[in-house]
């Protein structure tokens, strides 16, 4: 059986440790990249060694980060005493370009997700309870993407801030900002009710 | 406006350089592999440097090699006469796993493509033309896959082969084995019917 180079076999396997890369995408990848843009590839291997070792995780936040000093950790934003759980690095950005909130934040870097073999453990959610624990954070915003997991892990996160009497909340869930009810789907437009505010 | 650190922000920038990631695919590429799996990075980071320093094209079939000797231009394979283009590393491969052909090839990488600016130039076409005209090639086989860009392909080298007397043949286009009539396409069912062959 006729197969690629071991060199070229050996790029595509490790093109498919990429998340959502199969065999054909990897393919495809391996030969942009050595007959099309050999300087991308090259950039590509370079920009990996320099990431792996330089950025760590914080381990107050989980954020990734590259100082010793974590941005969003900073002593101005543990004293508004307010702490966001999101699920990863994107919805922290998000939340930070534009909703004005300017506390702290843990990042989850997942959701809990027993099939998948991810737990409280891999969330890193002792290093939250710990946190909890200590005093210092007066509401702990629940910031998780609503989603059969989302719900999941929201419901065991305020759980583990009501056994520390922290207050908590879950930012709003409902019609999105030019969304039209006429096509939100049933389920968000029941929440979009259930959740009606005094006006 | 928050952003990602510089170095992640590299990273993701690097990503995207490979074909079919966008910046959503990047940013979740690499925050796996920073936050599950460390090893794969370095391995791929190692994996596209090796490949970059020892993998190059063969001047004659185009095809990825590593040795000095191409292992489709042996003394052997150009004794059969025939020469077997194909567009993509993968589809060479395909063949010569299962259709029991022993000729040799030409490797497209790609297929006329005037507006992504692919023209005979980038497909090397020069290179096959000197082969044809020098001789030793009796029959030009097009195994290119049966699409707009592929048609216009296999046109243009057929009308080169033609300028040399060479004789030229295209693979049957037809119902696939196990396909049944009744869901192929009409375009397929046409080709099929117009290719009969006495029995």
């Amino acid at each position: 059986m006729a197969t690629y180079s071991p060199r070229l076999h050996r790029l595509i396997e490790a093109l498919r440790r990429l998340p959502g890369v199969g065999p054909k995408s990897a393919q495809r990848m391996a030969f942009h990249l050595l007959d099309r843009d050999r300087d991308g590839a090259i950039y590509l291997g370079n920009m990996l060694v320099e990431a792996l070792g330089g950025i760590d995780r914080c381990p107050r936040c989980r954020m990734f980060r590259e100082d010793q000093q974590c941005p969003y950790c900073s002593e101005a934003r543990g004293r508004s005493g307010q702490l966001c759980v999101v699920e990863n690095p994107a919805d922290l950005l998000a939340i930070e370009n534009s909703a004005g909130y300017r506390g702290r934040y843990f990042v989850l870097m997942g959701k809990l997700s027993p099939l998948d073999g991810i737990g409280p453990e891999q969330l890193g959610l002792s290093v939250l309870a710990q946190q909890l624990a200590e005093g210092g954070v007066s509401e702990l915003i629940i910031a998780i993407n609503p989603s059969v997991d989302g719900e999941a892990t929201s419901y065991y996160l305020a759980e583990m801030a009501r056994a520390q009497q922290v207050k908590v909340t879950r930012i709003a869930q409902g019609v999105p900002m030019g969304g039209e009810l006429e096509y939100v789907d049933g389920s968000t437009l029941s929440r979009a009710l259930s959740g009606r505010q005094p006006v």
